[in-house]
């Protein structure tokens, strides 16, 4: 077995797992660590010399055969990424947004250069889902994709369940506790679980899935009553990345939140664990959950990456002919509107008298079903809570549901899952 | 892309799936099926001439490059492998019962001849667990191993739970829906399931395990009184596969039925679905799941496994270093009565009175907390049920508190899981 020489850009939590884990394993090398903060403190003493401020003393080293990207971003990443190929290099990355943004490129140009891209901890950090996909799975037809794949906005709605809390209340909770970040857009708007599931999806269905069709929807306006009715109903609300392509190539791709039955595994993947339903044949259905982020979780697949480089370094003119990404289909984008989906509908109506009647007349002339309805008691100045959860319907048409319920107030339109 | 050639041996439930399944691969060619019985009926329709009764027409076939062996079972299936290893071919194997026993002369003989023996489909059917921990966690110790590995016992459980019925009518409508064999044995005394830690466990850690130190026990005597009181608890009774190894390379590995509580991942696993809940470092702990048997689901992991051949057949002199198995190292066995568990204790006391004070009296002389005690209304005859769960002590000791629990009957012993 060749020894491999490694340099990794980027030293920040996830960095320092990698370098404390290769320490036992002396065939791979770290030659050198670029940074943009050289003075920074970390958690690792790294011997004199290997941290630079330069990464184009990694990228220009001829002598590194593999480049760790773990600074995140599109740029400078891509910057660094690409010149590393064209400079002979492997790629190990952890870089969601660049592989959702990039990805096509990034592929073509390693395929071009004859080097593998491998990004295992870039998806669902420590679960083993990018390679088998690639290899043991390799003989499936992959249709549908469920999965939790943000741990923030997972532990915001699991503390809102469990305390029966706020989610303005929740998400400084997690920011005091470096659960969230101090802008947590990335996270609570579902882009972080948007850009996974582009690149989850391409890979899965071998397709390529395009970033800008990911239909995209965040968890800052589940209400903790949301949360109580669902819980009566025999359902939690979780953020999904939803994904599934027909015969015909057509891929429904999005993030959003939904209901999901207290029956699956899904419905009790709780704060910051993350997981992955997948379907297809011949397997039927899987589930693989774990610890999507984290220091050591993510340190596992970046470093599993490098050893599976290291295997077959040198020894063939193709290397891990089964790892390799070239997905020259694209899947064909469904609207969000042309989706079918149930609903969760809380409503809150001025006037209790009739308006039962009013949304099972509304439904029933779009041929929508309603398979759980309830009124909560009226209130003294005789306005109703009412939740209703319909059968599968046109997204198109619930939304006509919502603009003809007028006089009463939608808090909240939920996807429910199969 | 070389095209792959391959023999099959065995054609029931998983080699027609096989055969169904490869139909979506041109790259690989089915040369010749070997079977006992030419003339039984089969779910699929093979060209003229390719089914043989004379398996050496396989074995000694000098085009022909894998080996994919379907029959179950240590001999002939032995013979087989054995010999088309020494033809020079590569194996693919789902035979648990030949891993268990056979596994280290079958690894050092492929080695030898400088083959691989690939074994997916041998464990948790569908779900990727083999070669992810081959290559993906190939940077982790795990040390800890807790699964559900067979489908027909947790069909068994599952169905007692939910009907609240016993063991023998559970069973009898298993066999009716051939979800259990004739003869249940294999199954119901945890002999499947053993074989199957046995390969895992050596695999995951790094050292051999030998078939004959996996402790054993199945679930015929599990009451639909002790899954009532379980439940009642927080709890699921289960037949989990067990296995951890300390730093010094000590080995408790162990099948038996356990009490897991709601709150994981395990107890949700219901009917044939599998299960494998694994820890270690650096990944921290991960659950897969999915179908653990089966037609479809277990051809997915042999076209898996025939697919990581393929993708490297003819490419390098050493293929697919990762996927080897060389275990050179051995795990010391611990026995049954050196380990460390929690217990539930099922007590039928004819004297009711002063039984709970004898049953404290016993434990505290042991150092044996009490987790939780509870005793049911005393009956006409002044007998009592009492239920106990302990805090974790040695199985040396509960046996001796067993034994000396005279006077009273001991319906159930089963340990909790951690």
């Amino acid at each position: 077995m060749s020894k491999l020489r490694i340099g990794i850009i980027g030293l920040g939590t996830v960095g320092c797992g990698v370098y404390k884990t290769l320490a036992d394993f002396p065939d791979i090398e770290i030659v050198k660590i670029a940074v943009k903060n050289i003075n920074k403190p970390r958690s690792v003493n790294t011997p004199e010399g290997m941290i630079t401020d330069n990464h184009y003393e990694i990228i220009n080293d001829s002598s590194i055969d593999v480049l760790v990207e773990l600074i995140g971003g599109v740029e400078p990443a891509w910057e660094y990424i690409s010149a590393a190929i064209k400079n002979g290099k492997h790629i190990v990355t952890a870089n969601k947004e660049l592989l959702a943004k990039k990805g096509e490129e990034l592929f073509n140009l390693a395929e071009e250069h004859n080097k593998v891209c491998l990004y295992e901890a870039a998806i669902a950090g420590g679960i083993p889902i990018i390679m088998p996909i690639k290899t043991i799975l390799a003989g499936n037809n992959i249709n549908k994709i469920q999965a939790i794949l943000n741990g923030t906005t997972n532990y915001i709605l699991t503390k809102m369940d469990v305390d029966g809390a706020s989610y303005e209340d929740v998400l400084k909770e997690a920011q005091e506790l470096g659960y969230a970040e101090t802008d947590p857009t990335g996270d609570v708007e579902g882009y972080d679980a948007a850009y996974k599931i582009t690149t989850l999806a391409t890979l899965a269905f071998k397709k390529r899935v395009k970033l800008e069709n990911v239909y995209r929807e965040g968890i800052t306006k589940i209400r903790k009553e949301d949360m109580a009715q669902a819980n009566e109903f025999g359902y939690k609300i979780k953020l999904i990345a939803n994904a599934s392509i027909d015969e015909d190539g057509n891929a429904d791709v999005r993030v959003h939140p939904m209901l999901v039955s207290n029956d699956t595994t899904l419905a009790h993947i709780n704060y910051v664990t993350n997981a992955v339903a997948m379907s297809g044949h011949p397997i039927g259905s899987i589930v693989l959950s774990g610890p999507g982020a984290g220091e050591f979780p993510t340190a596992s697949s970046v470093v599993g990456d490098i050893l599976a480089i290291q295997a077959e370094f040198g020894t063939t003119d193709y290397m891990l002919p089964m790892m390799r990404c070239h997905h020259e289909h694209r899947a064909n984008p469904v609207h969000i509107d042309d989706t079918y989906n149930k609903y969760y509908i809380s409503i809150t109506a001025p006037n209790a008298i009739g308006v039962i009647a009013k949304i099972g007349t509304i439904c029933a002339s779009k041929n929508i079903s309603l398979a759980s309805i309830l009124q909560r008691e009226v209130s003294e100045n005789n306005t109703a809570d009412i939740v209703v959860i319909t059968e599968k319907c046109q997204e198109r048409l619930i939304k006509e549901v919502v603009s003809e319920l007028d006089n009463c107030v939608v808090n909240s339109l939920i996807r429910v899952a199969d």
